[in-house]
């Protein structure tokens, strides 16, 4: 089995989350999902949504996959130095690191991301690239994969980055029946944005 | 402030929820969304969410706007007479009523579907309409609205159908805008079924 762990802050965007845990979710013998939070406990966000998390310092070792959610809360945690530390430290010892959104912002601001090809929000791009200018920032793609790292565009991209991470690892046909189970009409490929600026 | 009031039950589907919840979330000035569950507490699924819920009898008399996930935990909650008549009872008093997925299977058992226009997930298609063949069941719609009930196909619909919800009550221009911030690649034709069988 292995482990999606999920970090949460305050005001995480809900889909940037839920986007990933369904696709995740359905294939249960092969993922499980476990919610995280720099110290712990009850994460809310402005749309109502409270979840229990388990403290970081329980992954500092590393997991499996790492999934770094975006949302209003990064204009804060972007200055967070404990929490950037113990991103930048699960990171280099995970298998894999995905961001949604704005979280790859987060996962920039610890420096893993230099010189690598990353995307983010497009509406959110400018701030996101003043974070760090040494990342090679993709101003068009719903998503992109480097190395170990992926990261996606706004939001809903994550879904979309998900099935082409599942597709990537176990093949085109299996991210096929997913997205046909979960009735969504995925995105394949990753260098088509509609909402580029 | 209009109230969205969210049924769950154990194994209910992830992004049935979520992806609503992000869409409403997006107009917080006009819709504050609260989770419920027929005798309230933490209701858990599948893909390991856990949310905290108040007992249905607080809307007994009707809220704003009822929404009615689907998942696997409805192939159980379609026998839970005490459940079905809360369904009952806060969907005749309620402005509008949402399902997504089998959601609309549980609505369809109430009775309040019957000659209604209503449609579903269709992988779990026989299974839906076996529950009630008075309704008029269409077989290839991503949603579909008849009076103050609105339905949807698998999973992923619910966030088109929500996009067209706020479409129909608000004006196309603000859905659109929602799903551009969102980055969605909104299917704003509800007739196209891409998952039809």
């Amino acid at each position: 089995m292995k482990e999606v762990s999920i970090l949460l802050f305050k005001d995480f965007e809900t889909l940037d989350v839920f986007g990933p845990v369904e696709i995740f979710g359905r294939l249960k013998d092969v993922y499980s999902v476990t919610f995280y939070s720099l110290n712990g406990g009850i994460i809310k966000n402005s749309h109502g949504v409270n979840l229990e998390t388990v403290s970081l310092e329980k992954i500092l070792q590393g997991t499996d996959i790492f999934l770094i959610p975006g949302g209003w809360g990064t204009r804060k945690e972007i200055n967070n130095i404990p929490l950037l530390n113990n991103i930048l430290q699960i990171s280099q010892k995970s298998q894999f690191i995905l961001t949604v959104c704005t979280g790859s912002a987060l996962l920039a601001k610890t420096g893993l991301l230099n010189g690598r090809i990353a995307t983010s929000n497009k509406k959110a791009f400018q701030w996101v690239i003043s974070n760090n200018l040494n990342v090679r920032w993709l101003k068009k793609a719903r998503w992109n994969n480097d190395g170990k790292f992926y990261t996606s565009s706004g939001i809903s991209s994550g879904m979309d980055m998900v099935l082409g991470f599942i597709s990537d690892l176990h093949g085109e046909k299996i991210a096929d029946t997913i997205a046909s189970e979960i009735e969504y009409n995925w995105q394949k490929d990753k260098t088509i944005d509609n909402f580029s600026i």
